[in-house]
C-alpha cells in the first residue's frame, strides 16, 4: 500500500466535492494498492492538518456550521510551504486577470515537486507557459482536466485516446450558462433578459454574468486547449469574442425553420484562430445539444469527427474530472 | 528502438484501413521507440509473409490488381500457427452464429502468446467468456475498441478515462445504417422501403439489411458492452430485440411535432437488462444525432452522463480505434 498525501486549497463547492469524491473512493483507491489520505484543507480564511488524514465529513460539518476550516489562520499559500504532501489539488475562485492566489499556489507547489491538479482556469490562462515549464523543470504532473467542460473528458480523451490522430481542430460549447439561456429563449419563445433572470434565480447564472455571457468563460477554455492541445502560446487577449447578449429570440426561430439552432461555439484550430461566437448548428449535429451541457467536437485525421458531451458544472461531476487526474498521477508516478 | 511484429489477418476495407494506418504512423511509432512492421497479411484467399517487414503499398496495389496478396495460398489459421510476430490484427468478416474463422484465429493466436486486436464482433458475441479467460490464461491482450461504434472510443473511455466512476448503464446508435434510414426517412418525407433502396444504392446498407434493419447489428454491441464493461456473460439471446422495419414516416413526424426523432437504441444496465428497441428521443439530447454516426451516452455515478459520438464505420475511422488499441498494447507490454 503506498501512502499518498493530498492538500486541497480551495474549499468551495469544487474543492468539498473533491474532497467528498476521495472519501467516497477509498475502497477504490486501496483495491488499487493507494492510501490516498488529505492532510491538508484551506479556504480564503483558515486551514486545517492532520498529518496522519483528515476527517473529512468532519471538515465539511465544520465549514458549513462555522464558514471556516478551524482556528488555524494560515493561507493555503503559507500550508503550501510549511506541510508536507505529495499532491496540490488547487480549487481556488478563478482569477483570469492576474492568476489570483491560484498562481501563487501552482507555482509554489511545482517549486516544491509537489504534483498540481486543478479546476482552475485563471492560471492556466494567465500563465500556461511558465507553469507547465515549473512543472518539466522540477519533474511535476500539472493535470487540468476538470478546466474545461467539468465532468466532460476532453483534454486527456485527445491526449490518451486520440493518440496517433492529428488534431486539425476543436469546436464546442464551454459555458452552460450560455447554452442554458439560448435554449430557454427558444423554448420559452422569450428575450435574452428574460431568461437571464430566470438563470440568475436559479442560480445558473451569477449576479454579474458577464463572464460567461460576453463569452469570456469559453474564450479561457479556448486559450487552454490551443495551449495544451496545440502546444501554443496563446492569451486571452488573441482570442476573437463574441456573446450572446445581443441574439433575439426571432434570431433563434428564423434559425429553428431551417432546421438549426444558435450556440455559443468556441473554437481553435491547428493554423492558430482562436474564435468565440454565436453561430448556427444544424438540429442533429453532435453540437446541437440543450440545456446546460457542455460539448466538444475534436476533429481528427483518422478518426473524423469525435465528439464528447457532458455537464460543464457541478460539484460532484468536477471533482470526477479531477479523479481522473488523481488516478493518472497515482498510476504514472507511484 | 523495439522492433514489433505485427500481422493482419483480414483485407478487406478494414484490414486495408489498418495497414494503410500503421504505414502512415511509422514516424509515429519510431518517435515513441517501436519500430513497427507488419510481416504477415492474410485475406480469404491467399497471404504475404516477409519476416523483415512487408512493403505495404505494394501489399494494397497487388490486391487492387489481382484480388490476391501473393501465390502463397496459406490460410490465416495456417499463418497464425507457422509464422512468429507478436500482435494479430483480426479483421476477418464477422460471422455472428458460429465466430468464423475469427475465432479460430484468435484463439490460436491467443494459445500462441500472441497479443489479439480487432475489429471482429462475430467471435465476442459467440464466445466473449472464453477468449478473455484464454487471454487472461496465457498473459495476452485482448483489445477491441473498434467492434463498437467504429472511431468513437467508447470502450477504452470508460476503462480509462471513467475509472473511479461507477457506469450505472449504456444508451446508444450502435448501427450507422438505421440511423441513415431513420434520418432521411424524415429529411425526404419518405417510407422506409424507399430510403432503403437509397441506401443501398449508395452502399451505406447491405445487399441483405436484414443484419442492421432488424437490430442484430446493435444487439451484438450491446452483448459486447455487457461482456466488457459490466463482466456479464450474455450472448445475443439474452437481448430483447426489435428492428426498425416497422416505423413509418408518420410516426416520425409525430415524434417532430413533440420536437423528438425516434432512433434505434441498443441498452445494457448494470442490473443486467439488454434491449435493442426504437424509442423517441428529444431533439438537443446529445443522443439525437443524425446521419450515419455512432454515439453512446455512458451513465455515470460521479461524471454524470457522458456521451461520445463518432463515425460507426469507414476504413481508416475504423482502423484508428484498432491503432488506440494498438498503442495501448504496445505501452503496456513493451
Amino acid at each position: 500500500m503506498k501512502l499518498i498525501k493530498v492538500a486541497i486549497a480551495g474549499f468551495g463547492s469544487i474543492g468539498q466535492g473533491v474532497a467528498r469524491v476521495i472519501d467516497m473512493e477509498q475502497d477504490f483507491f486501496k483495491s488499487n494498492s493507494y492510501d490516498v489520505r488529505v492532510v491538508a484543507i484551506s479556504d480564503s480564511k483558515s486551514s486545517i492538518v492532520n498529518k496522519d488524514g483528515l476527517d473529512i465529513k468532519k471538515c465539511l460539518e465544520t465549514k458549513k456550521a462555522t464558514r471556516r476550516l478551524s482556528d488555524d489562520n494560515r493561507t493555503s499559500l503559507e500550508i503550501i510551504k510549511e506541510e508536507e504532501f505529495d499532491i496540490l489539488i488547487e480549487a481556488t475562485p478563478t482569477d483570469i486577470e492576474t492568476g489570483g492566489s491560484g498562481l501563487e499556489n501552482m507555482k509554489e507547489a511545482l517549486k516544491r515537486k509537489i504534483h498540481v491538479i486543478t479546476s482552475n482556469k485563471g492560471p492556466l490562462t494567465v500563465a500556461f507557459g511558465e507553469l507547465t515549464e515549473t512543472a518539466k523543470q522540477n519533474g511535476c504532473e500539472l493535470k487540468y482536466e476538470a478546466t474545461v467542460g467539468g465532468a466532460m473528458p476532453v483534454i486527456n480523451l485527445m491526449r490518451e485516446m486520440m493518440a496517433g490522430n492529428k488534431i486539425n481542430s476543436i469546436r464546442g460549447i464551454f459555458n452552460g450558462t450560455c447554452n442554458y439561456i439560448l435554449t430557454r429563449m427558444y423554448e420559452e419563445k422569450s428575450s435574452y433578459e428574460d431568461i437571464l433572470t430566470e438563470a440568475m434565480e436559479l442560480g445558473i447564472a451569477e449576479t454579474d454574468p458577464s463572464y460567461d455571457v460576453d463569452g469570456i468563460d469559453t474564450a479561457c477554455k479556448v486559450v487552454i486547449l490551443a495551449n495544451s492541445i496545440f502546444g501554443m502560446n496563446k492569451t486571452i487577449k488573441d482570442v476573437k469574442i463574441t456573446g450572446i447578449t445581443k441574439i433575439t429570440y426571432e434570431a433563434l426561430e428564423m434559425g429553428a425553420k431551417e432546421d438549426k439552432t444558435i450556440k455559443l461555439i468556441g473554437e481553435v484550430t491547428r493554423e492558430g484562430k482562436l474564435l468565440v461566437e454565436p453561430k448556427l448548428v444544424p438540429l442533429g449535429h453532435p453540437l446541437a445539444v440543450s440545456g446546460t451541457l457542455n460539448v466538444a467536437a475534436i476533429n481528427t485525421n483518422l478518426a473524423g469527427e469525435i465528439t464528447v458531451t457532458g455537464k460543464g458544472a457541478g460539484s460532484i461531476e468536477t471533482a470526477s474530472a479531477v479523479l481522473s487526474d488523481l488516478l493518472y498521477v497515482l498510476k504514472k508516478n507511484y
